[in-house]
Formats: structure tokens, C-alpha cells, sequence
């Protein structure tokens, strides 16, 4: 007889993204005016026409007998590894076949943690992208969900106090997972910060799983881009990048990720035990949506994406200060894409989230929803278009 | 101190499919004359214009701010669900909302194990596409790998007293995996034969995991195209179905699931779980290949897709008879585009790979790659393009 997974019955039965679409819709047919959302993690500004070019052409090669292709590596095409490394890892000493192809961090990030024990002590930024959390849930690393946390994960509080960022523990953990620029808290650590996690791994011989799915957003000066920037890093970190933010890929699925050969635990060669596992149980990324990665990195589709960026970064200073200027307290959104908001009269995240929806017809992402120490504050974005922006802050003066 | 997951380790340290490639490389070096691969699964003939027509315009429709699009549903787009609903599975009563579009077979039923609890009795034909064994072996369902087989998996031999399938146990298993037109086997269950596996699994209260990646090859009456076709199916099976090999996608990843609402297990929905699952773990498939998956069944794409079939099947009867002609003793590629080839001599799978790698210049698929029921066959496969069949038919010739 079938059983069921039993760590499946574990998830909360709505993904957080789900949940409040579901609270949106239904308080949207009491009003007759459209909702914005301010909460959104999705792009909005199109992609550069060179880019959308270069996939056009790679999809027209395929009906042709002479430049058609089937199958290609699962770890990803090798012009565009070239690139990446050329273009964002230059400085460093590893090469592209160090560097796998994929659709997406959602899926790159949530699968990692198939390297690593069933037994391994993980460590999670909180609040963090609910997919770290559920990936290690899924896999049976938890017991079941109660009063906001899951027993079984070491939770790294991202706290007013550390700057909404998380610290090194004073105790021993196997494989932490750090996201810089921090989604959803909008802080991005500097290089110190990030010096000490490094040193912690490597005195505790633990992984850092780094999500720079955000780096783009990256200006101020002491603020690494890279984990690899970091001395030591290469031989304790996985990092992920993707496609979706800086190029406005989200509908086009493309990311990657480095797994250094330097990272090792014992005798094993992590890198070449992943490359295994991808040509098992990955088809590879489609031919035509990595010519539009590469193409993003030629001197006219760098120059469209850097022009990309700056809007959203112009977006996020105008909400930043528009929010602040209503008496809201806010942080993040000077290297990230998103500003993290205290609610007002100390509301939880999801009554805020609530009172916005019914009394100012805005859409936020609830804080608590990516974990407990979110509590308190609500996401919001850079990423919606400027005239909703500024609809949005009309409608919220009305309010408080 | 990072753990690894042990289960990694008991991967075979090549994928067949790279170690066919190891193995032709090497042989290679020493000969001018280019190496004919006979035993490849991947599509040769080029994708139609109105479905790269479509995509390429999907993709433009990027570059535009009218037109732009981000995230879509992690479960696939409506349109071309609907699309598959009513060109695929007209006469079922399930509906849209039961599919679930992806990014590869590969993918689709490497995960789909994650559903089934860690002790689940899981069946698999034997020989099969080395993914089901695989993703069963990562997920920490069998021993080590000793002679020919993971101890913890019911191997379901496919030998020629069965006509090259599977027959139900007698004794209770949890999960099946079956695929008809079965690779890499050739052969396809008949009506009644698959009639004896639902009823089995509504026995058993088990699950069938139906790969039907080859569906479009089936052209005999009494062969199912759909596992649906069979009273009750759908209360006890998940049919996979790709674009790969119908439509020459395998550069394009899309690839479509089936779990109904029906299928059960005690109060659990697996419909719902799934559902949920897929939020957490992906992040949907491109937008712009599912408008060339929706293209495929315009009436011009479903042309097109019977005409590239049509050839396929051309060439496998061509290479059927060929081999035949040649001695061979050879069995499938009827409702399939795959030959099931006896080895020479009693040779074994490898050594007769080998034989023809260094003696005729031919890459085969060794049948036990695919599992130790497939010793002592080869695969053979109607993909490559016509020319290729004839000269390798030329090759083999001289050396029988």
C-alpha cells in the first residue's frame, strides 16, 4: 500500500507567495479599484532587446537541419560558463567547469542540500526565502511546524541589533545558508561580516550555501559582490546567482551556481559528486535561454541591464524615502532591491499586511511569512513600476 | 563538520550516457573516419517553424513593457495546459487543473519519488532509463551497488519469455515504474497486459509511475497511447509525457505530468501535496517554450509532428529490417524508436559495445547499462538521420 512522505505533510499547507495572492483576491472583490503591489519580489521592467534578440535567433536555429541541436550538458553550455567566468569571475582563480548552468536559484538552492546528510546540522538566516527552510523540511530534517519554527534547524536570528543580517553562532553547525543582499531584509554585509562567517566555516569545516541572487543591487564600496571575494571562501562556499533580478529573467528561468573543486569535505570532491547528480537527475537548461545569458553579458546587453538596475535603485531610494517621510521606520533598499518596514502600533506582520490590504488597497510581503524573526515588519520592493510607487505612497499618506 | 550524504556515494560513478561518450572519445583517437551513433536517444530532425515561430515571438513579446511578463505559475501556464487537455486527453474526465507542465521527463520523474515515504517497495522494470534506479538510490532507498543491482529495489526483469516488459509480482509492491513504448526495450504493452498492471495496483493500493515519453510512436490499435485508456487507471497512476522526442524539444526542456485528483492514498491528496511541493521546489518552466508547446497543436504543428514521426518510424523500420537482414536477431521498434538487439556470440553488453566501437566504428547503447536484465542486448535507435542508418548499416556488413 502507498505510503506518503511523511516530511511532505509537514509543510504549511500555503507557500507564503500563495498565501497572499489568496488574501488579495479575496479582499479585491470588495473594491472596485485595482490593488498595487508593493511586496513583490517578481520584475517588471522588460528585457534588453539584445538579449531577447539572441534568443529569437538560438530558437530559429533549431528549425533549421543544419544548425538544429538536441541535448545539451546538463551542467550548462560552455559558451555561456565562459562568460560568467570572464565577466563576474574574472579575479578568481577557478574555471567555468566550475560553474553549473541552471533554471532557476529556486530550484539551484532547494536542491543543494541533496550533497549533505540526512543527519547534518543546517543553519538558516531568519527571516529568510521560505525555500531553504521547506527544501530541509522536505528532506526530512524537521519535525513537524510549531509556533513558527521547525525543530531540527538552527534558526540565525537577522535582527534590528546585527543590523538585520545573521552572526556567526557561538556553536557548531554543518552547512548555513547566508543570502547577500539579504531577501527580505534589504542588508547586505560588509566585508568584515562576511569574513567572519568565512572563518567560521573553516574552523568548523561547515559549507556556505551564499545566495547573491541580489548582488546586482550591490554599490557601496566595502560591500563584496562575490563570497569569493572573501579570503578562504573558495574552499568553504557554494555561491548562486541568477538571471531573474538583473535581467528581468523571471519568466525565462536561468541561473547558475560555483562549486569550487577547492570545497571538500574529506576525500570527497563535492563538485564532481554534484556533476554526477546533475547528469541523473537534470536535462539541462534550454540552448536558446543561455544565448540570452550570454547575450546580457556583451557590451550593449551589460550597458541595458546597468540601466535596468539603476531604475530599480532609483525606485527603491524614492519608496525608501517616501516611506520614511510618512513616519514609517524603514531599512535596507540602499544595496538591495527591498526595504524592510516596521509596522505600525506593533500590528504582527500579517495584521499590517491586512490593514494595508483593506485600508490602502496595497500589497505587502508579511515579514513573519519568511520566518519568526521577521515579526514586526513587512517587505517592500523596488520592483514595481514607478507610477505604482507613487500611486502606492498617495495611498498610504491617506492612512496613517 | 560537513557530512555528506551517503547515498551520493552509491551512484555508479559514470551515467551511462557519459561513459558511452568516455568510451567513443577514446576509441576515437585512434581512427580518421567519424564514429556513427546508433544507439542515441536524442531527436536529429529540426523543430518546426510554427513552434519556433512561436517561441521566438513569446520571447519578443519580452523586450516590449506592454507585452513583458515575470513569474508565471510553477505548475505551467493555462493556455497550454488546455492546450494538452483537449489535444491529448479529450475523452478523460480529468481536467486542466491535473496537469503539470515541466521542464523535462528527465526532471519530472526523478522527483515525483519524493511523494512516497523513504521505506516505500518500489518496482522497476529492468532494463529501464537509468533515472528511475537513480533518483531511488539518492533519495536513500537501497544498499550499496553490488553486482548489477542496489539491494532495496524490485527489479521487474523485462526478458523475452515477457516480450521485453514487465509482468505484475506476486507480492505486494508500493510504487511502480512503468514506461510503454518501453525503453529502452522497444516493445509496448498491449491493452490487456497494462489492464493486469492497474488492476494489480488497485489491488495493492500502489502507485504506477507511467512514462510515457515515447507515446507518439505507438501506432497499433490494441497498444494504449495513454495509461488512461484503462478502467481505473485513474485512480492508480501519474502518466508522464514529453515534447522531447514528438516535437524534437530535447534542446527546449518541456515536458507535461498527470496526477488526477482521483488518485488517493487514504485522506492524502497527492494531487494536493504535489501541488504544494512544486511551489516550494520550482520555479516554473520558460514562458515562451510553453507558447512552442501550445504551437504544437495548432493544426499546422500537429502536421508537422506526424510527419517528423512518421520518418522516425520510417527509419526504425528501415533499421529493423537492416540489422535483421545483417543476422541480428532484433525485437521492438515497431510501436517504438527503439531496437532491441541480441549481442553476437554471446558477447556481453560492453564487450559487444566495444566490438562494434573498435571493429565497425558504431556507438550502440549497451543493454545493461540500463539494468542486469538488459545483459547481452544492445539498443539501437531510429533517431539518427537516414544517411547514417545506411552507412552504419554498411559498417556492420563488413563485419559479419
Amino acid at each position: 500500500m502507498v505510503k506518503i512522505n511523511p516530511h511532505l505533510l509537514k509543510l504549511n499547507s500555503n507557500y507564503l507567495f500563495q498565501e497572499i495572492e489568496k488574501r488579495h483576491k479575496k479582499m479585491q472583490k470588495h473594491f472596485d479599484i485595482a490593488f498595487i503591489n508593493l511586496g513583490m519580489g517578481d520584475a517588471t521592467l522588460p528585457i534588453p532587446s539584445v538579449v531577447t534578440d539572441a534568443i529569437s535567433s538560438a530558437v530559429l536555429e533549431l528549425k533549421s537541419e543544419k544548425t538544429f541541436r538536441g541535448y545539451g550538458p546538463s551542467h550548462g553550455e560552455l559558451f555561456l560558463k565562459k562568460a560568467i567566468k570572464e565577466n563576474e569571475y574574472s579575479n578568481f582563480s577557478f574555471t567555468e567547469d566550475e560553474i553549473f548552468i541552471s533554471n532557476g536559484t529556486k530550484t539551484d538552492i532547494s536542491a543543494i542540500q541533496e550533497l549533505f546528510a540526512e543527519d547534518s546540522i543546517i543553519a538558516i538566516s531568519d527571516p529568510a526565502y521560505p525555500v531553504y527552510v521547506d527544501s530541509n523540511v522536505l528532506a526530512g530534517r524537521t519535525k513537524a511546524f510549531s509556533q513558527g519554527t521547525y525543530e531540527g534547524l538552527v534558526y540565525l536570528p537577522c535582527l534590528e541589533e546585527n543590523n538585520f543580517l545573521p552572526v556567526p553562532p557561538n556553536f557548531s553547525c554543518d552547512v548555513i545558508y547566508l543570502c547577500s543582499p539579504h531577501n527580505p531584509t534589504g542588508s547586505a554585509f560588509k566585508k568584515h561580516e562576511l569574513q567572519r562567517w568565512v572563518d567560521y566555516a573553516k574552523k568548523q569545516q561547515a559549507i556556505i550555501l551564499y545566495d547573491g541572487a541580489y548582488e546586482s543591487f550591490i554599490s557601496s564600496s566595502d560591500t563584496p559582490r562575490s563570497i569569493y571575494e572573501i579570503k578562504g571562501a573558495e574552499d568553504v562556499a557554494i555561491e548562486f546567482r541568477s538571471f531573474s533580478k538583473s535581467a528581468g529573467f523571471t519568466s525565462l528561468r536561468l541561473s547558475y551556481y560555483v562549486i569550487p573543486k577547492t570545497l571538500s569535505s574529506n576525500v570527497f570532491s563535492l563538485h564532481d559528486l554534484w556533476k554526477r547528480r546533475t547528469d541523473s537527475r537534470y536535462g539541462g537548461t534550454p540552448y536558446p535561454i543561455q544565448r540570452g545569458g550570454e547575450a546580457s553579458f556583451s557590451k550593449e546587453g551589460k550597458k541595458a541591464l546597468k540601466e535596468i538596475i539603476f531604475k530599480y535603485k532609483q525606485n527603491a531610494l524614492f519608496l525608501r524615502e517616501g516611506l520614511s517621510s510618512l513616519g514609517f521606520t524603514v531599512f535596507g533598499g540602499i544595496d538591495s532591491p527591498f526595504i524592510w518596514c516596521k509596522t505600525l502600533n506593533n500590528l504582527s506582520s500579517w495584521d499590517f499586511f491586512d490593514y494595508l490590504l483593506e485600508k490602502a488597497q496595497i500589497i505587502t510581503a508579511p515579514g513573519v511569512g519568511f520566518g519568526l524573526s521577521g515579526e514586526g515588519f513587512v517587505r517592500f520592493s523596488s520592483f514595481p513600476k514607478k507610477e505604482f510607487l507613487e500611486e502606492g505612497l498617495k495611498r498610504l499618506k491617506k492612512i496613517v
